[in-house]
């Protein structure tokens, strides 16, 4: 269809919603923070009420066109990309922040409320929002529900789900639901708010949610740790677990810390180099928390687990200690690096990561890799990047055999081939490793319940069927 | 089919399940604990193995019969009752507590296990597992998990979902499926996992879980508080929710203490009387804890709102203080209570309970009504006692009566008509005042899918169909 039938057939069928069939715009509204597709969507959509999102559904399915429900597009799984026409329904004008009521402690939000504007609301009202990011600056509520948003702090406050008291939603057939309406308990049937969290637009568009806030917690501190080995690093997360309350614990290997401080001019923090380091963030309320932190640092050193390391005396230092771990996607941007986002259960991130290395090391020896993650989630975040004498065409042949090892691996120890990125349409292919055959039937036939017409996000999360 | 006829069918077919198709047998095993149905089995199951019971539902798919999952039967809606001649699966011989990994601090357990022994097993690690309740003695996690169990600490930790890492299910179709394996973070698709927390054996039955543990909390203190008003219970909870560090808040009525008192001869805990009494439970770790505790008291007393209070001064007298508030039920259950297990957004109490005394107060004059409940999460049992000179017939007619008042309330606020209790058979036809019609039918096509022949606790949960 040419851009001016899409536009008058849009002008026509959905009187008062904004649009656009730009070229600028279908690039812009196409993509993701993926790169490895081209967009090419028929028309950008700004709905501005659920209403209006019921509209360009009910319309989607009388035409039989397809929708890509679409956020901050902050995504690493290409879940919010357009590639094949499709309608591109952006929330973006829909970030009114609603009713709060401090009894309950929830406040309503429409889907394209910025995940820091709500920290940021939270904070004016006493409380917390404690889910938190790199791009928390430009991802979007309703994308964080639809794909459960993890970061820094789940090992203390648990992912996006934990947050989501109630949900509006638009299904694939235009229905519009109100799911659990922000009870605490509620055991009527099903949960379908818990099956909406991270169903990646394939079943519903997600338009208002209402959010649960939380008590702030209290000054926290920051230790930055330089550990002697793997072992150790599991050993020191033992001890801090017990001793102190910790709210993040995230590793990063000596390739990571040396892209980081070239890219960002940060001077050693040691004098020695150790193999792994570990910036971890726990409460500090007072003399008692204080004490109990350089107790466990005192054993730590004292087992020789511990090589050296820095507490923060302030909050300025706190941030400046936190910029080595949160500057290293970042600093490895630019080398085209071919990202894992994997997960084992925590007592397993050993066996796995001795194991991955012996992978790397046999077939791979010339790839160089950046190990980053959070450690006490078991999500590990494994980064190849592309060796200089090595085309981009040639390297990703050689992630995607890497891949094929790796998911091998993850799959013999029941772990997960996308901890926190989603599936979308980078990671389909590989869903039979981390889901049965069973569980991707009934996945399906849950798709087909909510979507019969197959409007919603095509293509995405269920790999392609084969003809048998 | 004659018990004989049975009795060779099962031995031929299912060589190795253990079962009874005696009469005895079949009247233990058909009911829970609500007394509304006669139970009527054709036989009981005891399968030992998750294969086992996929043998059992493969039969059952293949001859037509209906199946009843089966755990400690302390429900109250009656979900696991069977009167239409159905097999009873009943999980209590898979009671092994399998492997514990003090990392992962989870725990697998089989279906059968009793909550307190979970509970005890994690006191055995120096863990703490919260989901506690009254029936903690007789019911089983498998049971737990399918009703998504509250109970007095969901204020401070949630429900059963919270504590659920991983599950092996056997859905209706006899597919074994192995959900979420433990993992923190795992963005793999649809999370069928929370999809089976609180199906209420209609998807799946539950097999074995991974259960997650916690730290154990600090030494407890518990207050009793006699209360001048409804309102004041809500001032004194936003007051003790910000000064103390709460597990539990939990409220009754004066007629519930004079119940209570008199079938456990306890003495009057206060001089004069109040409209309102509550529980509360909280951290006590040392001076600090005691200080903010004593000037909530203070601030309580000088607003008003609290009459009058005991603060426990050792665990002995905690436990006694309990007594009032966990009693009431055993308390009143010789007096035909009929019971509602509701809830609203805890900000919406105070209007839902003036409503409801008026409902209570122009249609049913002669009706005794003993309020109690979990405040902090906006769920209220409301108990109806049976005036003497009314049949027991008659009184259940009236009480659907009020009922009917009831859930039109209920659902004029958004609430729930079954906050913990589940819908089984008894909650069925009034799904709809808290459940719409699109998400009824959206259930019913997800139970097609997990049970396409229908052989999983037919009857309960969905709404029987009328024919249009």
């Amino acid at each position: 269809m040419s851009a001016a039938d899409t536009h008058s057939l849009l002008q026509k069928n959905l009187p008062g919603v904004d649009f656009s069939t730009d070229e600028h715009a279908l690039q812009h509204y196409g993509r993701d923070w993926t790169r490895f597709h081209t967009p090419r969507p028929e028309a950008v959509l700004w709905p501005r009420s659920t209403g209006q999102v019921q509209q360009i559904v009910r319309l989607a399915n009388k035409l039989g066109k397809s929708l890509v429900p679409s956020g901050g597009r902050t995504g690493y799984s290409a879940g919010a990309v357009a590639t094949r026409g499709e309608w591109v329904v952006t929330l973006e004008k829909m970030r009114a922040i609603g009713e709060f009521d401090p009894i309950d402690r929830q406040v309503e939000v429409e889907a394209g409320v910025i995940t820091e504007q709500l920290q940021e609301f939270a904070r004016q009202q006493g409380l917390f929002y404690p889910v938190d990011f790199a791009s928390a600056g430009s991802s979007q509520i309703g994308g964080n529900i639809a794909t459960n948003a993890g970061g820094i702090r789940v090992l203390r406050y648990g992912m996006t789900r934990e947050y989501v008291a109630g949900l509006t939603v638009v299904t694939g057939a235009g229905e519009i639901l109100h799911l659990n309406n922000g009870l605490v308990k509620n055991a009527t049937g099903l949960d379908l708010r818990h099956l909406m969290v991270g169903s990646e637009g394939v079943l519903g568009i997600i338009t208002e949610a209402r959010m649960r806030l939380i008590d702030p917690p209290p000054p926290q501190s920051v230790m930055l740790l330089a550990l002697s080995s793997l072992d150790a690093v599991m050993r020191v997360f033992a001890l801090a677990r017990a001793r102190v309350k910790l709210s993040s614990f995230e590793l990063f290997s000596h390739k990571a810390l040396t892209h980081v401080r070239s890219q960002r001019e940060l001077p050693a923090p040691f004098e020695a180099n150790s193999p792994w380091y570990v910036v971890l963030e726990f409460d500090n309320a007072g003399p008692a928390d204080e004490e109990a932190a350089l107790a466990f640092f005192e054993a730590g050193m004292e087992a020789g687990d511990i090589e050296d390391g820095i507490f923060s005396q302030s909050v300025e230092q706190a941030r400046q200690l936190w910029q080595y771990r949160e500057g290293i996607s970042e600093s490895i941007a630019h080398l085209t690096p071919y990202k894992n986002d994997i997960a084992v259960r925590v007592s397993k991130v050993p066996e796995f990561m001795r194991r991955l290395e012996e992978i790397l090391q046999a077939s791979y020896p010339d790839f160089e890799t950046v190990w980053f993650g959070h450690i006490g989630d078991g999500n590990l975040h494994l980064n190849i990047l592309k060796p200089e004498n090595l085309s981009v065409a040639d390297f990703q042949r050689r992630c995607e055999a890497v891949s094929a090892d790796v998911y091998g691996l993850i799959e013999s120890l029941q772990g997960s081939i996308s901890a926190e990125h989603g599936v979308g349409l980078l990671k389909k292919p590989y869903l039979p490793h981390s889901r049965s055959q069973a569980e991707i039937a009934l996945m399906r036939q849950i798709k087909a319940a909510f979507d019969p017409n197959g409007v919603l996000n095509p293509g995405k999360m269920l790999p392609d069927q084969t003809n048998t």
